[in-house]
This record gives structure tokens, sequence and C-alpha cells, in this order.
């Protein structure tokens, strides 16, 4: 088999209000990775108030990107889930992109349902599954439904996870990171579950994961990581809305050009790169 | 010596919008720390834009806590810092106390100074030293002047660090925390020097640092600490204005009842404690 037929499961994953007007770097090289011309693309707008607004928004980067073969998948409900059009498309498709907004409604209309059987298939066969914000979210096992925001200060309770489609194992992400301030509500949902790696993708910036085992990052911001497995932690005990203790967390921050390993939960690799993605200098780890 | 009389050098270090009005309870844990009704309070408005006001402010929360002479010592200029009365009041106080406002009014006033130097005779011979906002960043000898804040990353020279007054040795010392999501500027000044240890200091939260080694942490927020000392950073060679990397940086949040002991940049112990200082629980540290 051709090396460039070989496909591994690979993520791309937004924070949320990336460029879709001016170069849209990100969104440029979704499509790249999904095929570029020859890419068949599936757009998942049902996370969002205004579907039809999403969905067309979307077909025109793409289309602007050089992919010709553009399908919509939006169900209406968890029954509308089992439509086999949506799914023979899913099933053929070389690229998935689910956009942003609640992602209640996307856990709700996917998980367990034919439809997010067929974005799993997809992922094993090596499509690229994409997403935005709340599409960026249902990406991992677990994930943050609804928290404070605004402060670096994890407070007990006051952050909600959900379960997401479970195609990032170990791991909760969350979006918007530096541009909302979710310092404090990854840190409250991690401290008590240190076993889960806290993913935090600023806007217009996204991370690429292969295999679940490394990514890379591209875009204008960074990609915070967050590593509680040796913080010390009340977080059994802390009373509701108070602030919680957590001493000895490690993080890291990671702009575009940086390779993290999820495995070893440590940086890879660091290749200085301008946000679009130009290497400026590559810097040997020491 | 009774061990009442034996003090110990202690800055009282607040994170700005501490409550003046209702229970006020972290600035009548200074008065108590002062002396109580025998503290000789100096009152230093010097940084703010209303000086009148504020000095005011704190008299009357002062008074109400007990204490019964207060001086305001407030420096116009450079040359006027020199003036004998004022030194005098600063050599006779058991509790020095300076408000928020701009850090730059008060290093320029202060460090230097015969009233700077007298406050430093203060704090060696065990007054309390204590300031919020700016007079808080004003303590270390490294401070951040100025700088972006709303976001969790760090971006090369979008921070700027001036000199304190150096009675903290080898930190720099954030406010408004939390509220004003510093740590991005945090982490910018700190990932290039590691030897510093950066804390953060939410708002209506302080902490109490004794000899210079350890401190408590009291009141409705946490104290945030960063330690990059074993932190991989590109920190030298990120372009201006670009996110920074910064990979395995240390970090504790820790809420009122924890010491944290600054030579060794650990938790020593926390004890559960509500905001207003009551201990709920204590916990050993496992």
């Amino acid at each position: 088999m051709p090396k460039s037929d070989v496909k591994e499961p690979t993520l791309f994953i937004i924070g949320g209000a990336e460029d879709r007007i001016g170069k849209s770097s990100i969104l440029r090289l979704f499509v790249r990775k999904s095929g570029g011309k020859k890419a068949r693309l599936v757009i998942i707008p049902t996370a969002s108030s205004f579907q039809a607004e999403v969905a067309a928004a979307y077909t025109a980067v793409f289309e602007a990107a050089g992919a010709a073969e553009i399908t919509i998948v939006n169900p209406r409900s968890r029954r509308a889930a089992t439509n086999p059009a949506d799914v023979a498309a899913l099933d053929e498709a070389t690229g998935i992109f689910m956009s942003g907004g609640s992602q209640l409604r996307l856990s709700q209309f996917l998980p367990g349902t034919p439809l997010g059987a067929a974005i799993h298939r997809a992922y094993e066969r090596g499509a690229v599954i994409g997403g935005t914000s709340a599409g960026a979210s249902i990406m991992s096992d677990f994930m943050i439904s609804m928290g404070d925001e605004g402060t670096t200060t994890p407070r007990q309770r006051t952050s909600q996870i959900s379960a997401g489609l479970g195609l990032l194992k170990g791991c909760i992400v969350d979006q918007h990171f530096a541009q909302r301030s979710r310092y404090g509500r990854l840190m409250s949902v991690i401290a008590p579950s240190p076993h889960l790696i806290g993913i935090g993708i600023d806007e217009d910036t996204a991370i690429i994961v292969s295999r679940g085992t490394e990514f890379t990052v591209r875009g204008r911001g960074a990609a915070f990581v967050l590593d509680c497995r040796t913080a010390y932690t009340d977080a059994p005990d802390a009373r509701r809305g108070a602030p919680m203790l957590v001493s000895g967390a490690v993080v890291h921050t990671l702009p575009a050009g940086a390779t993290f390993d999820l495995a070893t939960v440590s940086l890879r690799e660091f290749v200085e790169m301008h946000a679009d993605a130009m290497v400026t200098k590559a810097m040997a780890k020491a």
C-alpha cells in the first residue's frame, strides 16, 4: 500500500472562533488533512442554534479550500440519528466536521446512535474527525458540559461533567480556553480525577491528535495541558463553592509547532512556527 | 523576653478589593496582627489617585477594629519622602499599610528614600508590613508594573518588570489574580526568570509571610504559586507577541488555611477554614 494511503486515526480539535473569513489557515489545514481536492467532507452543524447558517459558512470555506464533495448531516432528534443516508455519507467521508454550539445537544444525538457509531468507524479507518468549540469538547470520553468561567481559582462543585463521544480517551478537552479564562473550571474537574489529562485549547488554535497518543499544535494561540497526577488536593472534601486546594500540578503551554506526547504527558518536540504554519526555526529540546 | 514580645518579620499581602464595609475579616486580622488595641498603625495612601478618601476609609476600618493610634504618611514627591516626622511615625509603627493604585507611584517615591529605609527597619524589627493591590506588588524585589491581562496564555514581551521595595526576596507578587485573569502575564515573566517564584493573590485574599520563608493564606479566594524551575521554555527566543512555550511548570492553588514553604516551594500544611478563619477541619498532608 502506498504510504500516502496509510491513514491513522486523526482528531482535529479546534478551540473555537477559528478564522473563517481571512486566511482561514486552520480550516484549510483540516481540508488538506482530509484529502484536499479529493476530500469527501461531512459537516454536522447540530450543536448550533443557527444550523443552516453554520453549515453554509463552513461549506463556503471548505469549497474555497478545494473540497468538492461536501454533505450536511444534521439529525433533528436522537431518533433521526439513524437515517441510513446520513450513515452512508459518514461511511464514505474522509473528513467529518462538527460545529460549535451546545455540546449537550451533540451528546444527546450522537453517542450510542448509528450516526455516532459511523463516526467511530470513520475515525478507526483514518478519516479526520474535526470539531470546534462544542464540537471539540464532544471528542473525549469525559467533557465539561457547563461550569463557571472567568477565573483561575477552581471551586468545588461549580462544573459539571457529561459523557462525550469517546474518540479521545483519558482526557477532558475545554475550548475558548484563554479567551474565556477556563483554567479554574478545568482544574476543578481534573484535580478530583487526576488520571484524566486536561487540555484547554485557545481560540483559532487546533491540536491534531494522532492515534490518540500525541498531538501537534497549530494556530494563533496555545494548547494548555494540565496534569494532576502528582498533585495533592482536598477535592473530595472541599465545601461547595469553596476554593479547592491543588498543590503540585504540572502544566504546559504549547504554541504552534509543539508536539506533545499524551502517553508520557510530556513535550516531545518544538519547532517554532508562525501562526500560519511557516517554520521559523527548529529547536532541539534541551 | 516574653514570647508575646518576640516579633518576626511579617508581610501581610492582600490581592486587592478586600472587604472594607462588612465583616472586613482580612483588615481586622491585619489590625490584630499589628497589636490590636495597642497597634500603632501608619497608612500610606500614596499609590492611589484618591488619597484622602482611601486614607479615610482605611482609618475607619482600622478604628472599628480597635486601633487607636493611626497616622497617615503620604509623600507628594520623592523629595518629600525624607520628611522626619513621617520617618519617625514609621519608626514607631507596629503596622504599616500601603493602599492600592499605581505601583509605579510607590516605586518612584519609596525605594531608596528615608521612608523606604524606615519601612525596611520596621519589617526587620517585626512590625507587620501590609499592602493591597499595588501595595502588595511593591513588597517584592521584582514586580509587574504593567502587562496584558485576561488570558492564560503567556505572550512574549507583553509584560514589564520594575523594581519593588525588596522586602520579599525571590518572588514576583501579582494581585486581583483570578478576577483579572493574570495567569498569562505572571507566566510570561516567571518563565524567563525561573529562579523567581510567582505568587498570584485573588481579591479579598491575603498571604501572611513569616521571615520571608513561609506564608499562610486567609480570605475568600486563593493564592496561586508558579514554579518554573523545572520548566522548558522558548522565552529567550519567542517572537514579540507570540505565545510562549512553557512545558513542565509546577503550580499550586492554595485556599485559606494553607501554609506554604517558600524555601522548598511546597505545601507544608492545610487546615480547612472558612473564609472568615473559622477552622472547619484539620487535614494532615498525605
